[in-house]
Order: structure tokens, then C-alpha cells, then sequence
């Protein structure tokens, strides 16, 4: 049986750097980072912050892109800002499969340190904290 | 009824820069960059040049991304290096849909100016002769 790792946490607190080590040191993975997915829509594109219809489709994709890549003999990471629901949601997609859930928490100053390092167009400024609060 | 814009042609012959621009001239739209679907795979990754069993995971992961998109209400711009067979798999796979295949055509010489201008390790060097030449 393979394996699903699903990482969450606030922004900023290191899930894509952690997700792609997971996901190197395994012998055959996929590695699926949900913001570049959810980034596949360009036309009409809506941030996920804002009240949007676009979590149908980047839930649709997610899953599908995960079901494919376990019934192909690939493990998967794959990582995003998850509420409750979505973590029960994706248990319930996949009952027998192996999944381990990871939770990445870090302080408010070294959550604020990362956002600055980040492109200028990717800054989340306070709302990585909001984000943190909330986690 | 969505349309599905298939894209292909040589490396550096500008799928990428085009199919931004169609994507972005589109209401509702989703851009699948083969290339960075292909890439999804980490652990055990095999280039695309290479005799590889990575394939199939990437189409099933390619029409996957393609059929939730437009059964949600989008258009699709899908671009990447396709053979005859690939193309005869995406009209089977969407005998309804109203598909644009375009392939892109340019000179030798600008394919290769093209290729200097990507980042080092992305260059593609004579092999991006050989596949235009095979187009």
C-alpha cells in the first residue's frame, strides 16, 4: 500500500520545504503543492481568501491527482491550508490508504521573518498571522 | 459548452508564453502546463527523454485536471510536446468537446537563441533541434 502524507499549517511555516524533503527521500512520490494547483486557474482567477467558487475544481484536482498517482505506485505529499473538514474529507476519499497526517506550527515573529522573504507579490503580511491564530 | 485549446510544438517555440496569453484572454479558464505536471513526480523522477514508465501517471493526471475543469465550467489551455497518438488519446477522451489544436512552428536558429535565454539547468541545447525537426 502506498503512502499520503498530507502537511498543513500556517503560511510561512515551512510546509513546501519540509513536503519536498518528504518527498525526495522517498524511492518513487509525487509531490503535490495545493497553492500551484490551486493557481491553475488564470481566467476569472479569485484568491482563496476572498468568497470563491473555485474550491469545487482545486478540490477536484487535488483528489484526482492523488488517486492517480497511488493507483500508479507513487506515494504522495501534499500540502495546503486545511480546515477540519478537509482533512475528513480526504480521509473519507481514501479509507484504506496509508495517510499521515503532519500539522507544522512555529511563532508569530518567525512566521512574520519568512512572509518578508518571500517574493513581493507573495507576501501575506498580517493575515499569515490571522492564519496562525487560527491553525 | 467549454472549449479545450491543445497546444504544441518544439521546445522554445513559445507554448508556454501563448497559452498564458489565450488563458488569460478567456472569462473562466485553467492552464495545464504539461511540463510542470510531468515534473510533479519527485522521488524516482525520470526525464521525459528517457525510456521511463512515468507516463501514464502523467496523462492520467493531464485528462484528470482537463475533465474536472471543464465539467466545472472552465475553459482549458493544455500545452505540451505531443506525438499523433497523443493527440488521437485527447479527442477520444473528450468526443464532445469543442477542441482547438494549434501547433506552433518556428526556425532553427531562433529555437536555439530561445534556449539559451531559459535558466541554465532547463537548457535543452541540440535537443531541441531534434524535436523540431520531428514536428
Amino acid at each position: 500500500m502506498n503512502k499520503l502524507f498530507v502537511l498543513t499549517g500556517p503560511a510561512g511555516v515551512g510546509k513546501s520545504t519540509i513536503s519536498l524533503k518528504i518527498a525526495e527521500s522517498l524511492e518513487k512520490s509525487v509531490l503535490i503543492e495545493g497553492d500551484d494547483i490551486y493557481h491553475l486557474v488564470k481566467g476569472g482567477y479569485i484568491p482563496p481568501w476572498l468568497p470563491n467558487k473555485q474550491f469545487p475544481l482545486f478540490w477536484d484536482n487535488c483528489l484526482s491527482i492523488i488517486s492517480n498517482s497511488l493507483q500508479n505506485g507513487y506515494d504522495v505529499v501534499f500540502n495546503y491550508i486545511l480546515n477540519k473538514n478537509d482533512v475528513k474529507n480526504i480521509k473519507d476519499k481514501f479509507p484504506d490508504a496509508e495517510i499521515k497526517f503532519i500539522v507544522l506550527l512555529v511563532d508569530e515573529k518567525t512566521v512574520m521573518e519568512r512572509d518578508k522573504l518571500r517574493p513581493l507579490d507573495c507576501q501575506m503580511g498580517k493575515r499569515a498571522l490571522v492564519l496562525l491564530k487560527k491553525m
